[in-house]
């Protein structure tokens, strides 16, 4: 691959989101709702999307899982600050995002994304210039090594092919992103994290990408499966909404996706799908010594090596 | 008043902060626990405040009202960058902000903040320069045109000794500010703002501020004692757990302060006061034609005149 078969990629996209929603319906017995959009003529983006999106339904309370291919006429400047000969290239973009917010606390919040960025350069002859980006990330609200040991392993796993120093160098730069700053807190307990992509070559970038896309279900499944029917009291019920509200936190004050999405005219409501059900929030929320709560913070919303 | 005195400023926020929480104590029956905080020494900002927060009252499901004293060795360039003069200049700001969460549906959710800052320029002989700022603002969940005209007149009485365009000025000035782009909506019916208010002297500034903070409880309190035992259900709860969304989206993707505060180290609990006890969201959620949910998107989150 010389250069990127645009309709390839997007085929490949559209049926990793069929394929995860599908899944997801089997596990939970509710299909998703489909939202097809377009962009309005004359709006600066221009593309459309599939938004699918299962709520309140018996395992999960809220999964959002979107797809979308958007070309604007020039890059915005926060995209091209370390890349000065792309400053004003036209652009296209798309990708699968999700997030899923089950019902049980015992089973973890899961985020993922999939995306491509390929810009055409100002000038004469340019060649178009493809970038690769995604990860996966849990967010548990009671900890189990397992767990934990079990999706990193299932990262790594679907890293290998492309180098062994993928995985270390990806999982840190995803304990970089998913921190909360206000907080000192980790969002959860990682994952993968690989932006602006293309150092193997178009064709293995792409592959990669893919393969991250790929495994989600056998990272993410396992772990509902088993932790789905736990019984659970009010208790677990309210860390779990209080936690969420850090996902909230997360979202709107440092996720550069969704921020910039929501300030520069990105669909509302498919960003939004990452938002939880339902959050809560209370002043100095205490955790009682030796709790799974208080466990979670000390042995979980750190950075540690899993595998 | 030729030059401020700081200590008259601090007397007066920290006796509003008294006197509101203890009028909002009345209401609800249940205290407000109060913390004090200090900055740790060798922390860039310096100085203290007094944290005061009601939970889960029988009113308020969530009231927080705060007081803080801050100094810090240069003025951020955001706040610097139309007054070039002040490059670099110590700063020291104060106020006392406030957002109460009711939890009858019927209630509005209100929001009022009152500040000062003195900023000292680096060069020869250099006086103090000294600013205002403030203002309150309503957020129904179902509107009453005899709440926000209430509101608005309130605001209004409170500004009329300082001029007949302040409340013109500031009521347009609040529409302008507590607007969510990205749902092209209003955050509530709005009420007044303002902001590096300083052109009526010293004295009469600070006379300004006094004046709006001190018009708060009568601006607020007559609608919560008209609308607090109104009967409400599951809908109408529905219905205030999704637009407390908004909410949160406004102070987290908009506020300055609060965005603001998060990214540079301010006291996370203490500026997360304003988020809401509990909050929903769902996609794309219907108003019934003719409803009275309907009625509030239509007819009081628009910028409308109301005295």
């Amino acid at each position: 691959m010389s250069s990127i078969d645009l309709s390839t990629v997007r085929t490949f996209l559209l049926g990793l989101q069929e394929r995860i929603t599908h899944a997801i319906a089997e596990v939970d017995g509710q299909p998703f709702m489909t939202d097809h959009w377009q962009k309005e003529p004359g709006e600066t983006l221009q593309g459309n999307g599939i938004t699918k999106i299962l709520e309140q339904g018996r395992v999960f309370e809220r999964a959002g899982c979107g797809f979308s291919h958007v070309r604007g006429p020039r890059l915005p400047p926060s995209a091209t600050q370390h890349r000065p000969e792309l400053a004003g290239a036209a652009f296209e973009a798309m990708g699968v995002s999700l997030v899923f917010h089950p019902r049980n606390p015992y089973v973890p919040t899961v985020h993922m994304n999939v995306r491509m960025l390929a810009a055409t350069p100002v000038g004469e002859n340019c060649e178009p210039v493809c970038w690769f980006g995604g990860g996966m990330d849990l967010t548990p609200f009671y900890g189990f090594d397992e767990d934990a040991v079990h999706f990193h392993q299932v990262c790594k796993d679907s890293l290998k092919p492309f180098g062994d120093d993928k995985y270390p160098r990806f999982k840190q730069w995803c304990d970089e992103y998913f921190y909360l700053k206000h907080r000192q807190e980790q969002r959860g307990i990682g994952g993968v994290f690989f932006d602006d992509f293309q150092e193997l070559g178009l064709a293995q970038s792409f592959a990669m990408m893919q393969s991250v896309g790929d495994s989600f279900l056998q990272a993410y499944l396992p772990i509902v499966e088993r932790r789905k029917d736990s019984l659970f009291g009010e208790r677990e019920r309210d860390f779990q909404l209080y936690r969420r509200g850090r996902y909230v936190e997360f979202n709107l004050v440092w996720d550069r996706g969704t921020h910039f999405g929501l300030q520069s005219g990105g669909r509302t409501e498919s960003i939004l799908m990452s938002m939880p059900p339902l959050a809560s929030w209370s002043y100095q929320r205490p955790n009682e010594a030796g709790s799974p709560e208080e466990r979670l913070y000390k042995e979980f919303l750190v950075r540690r090596d899993w595998v």
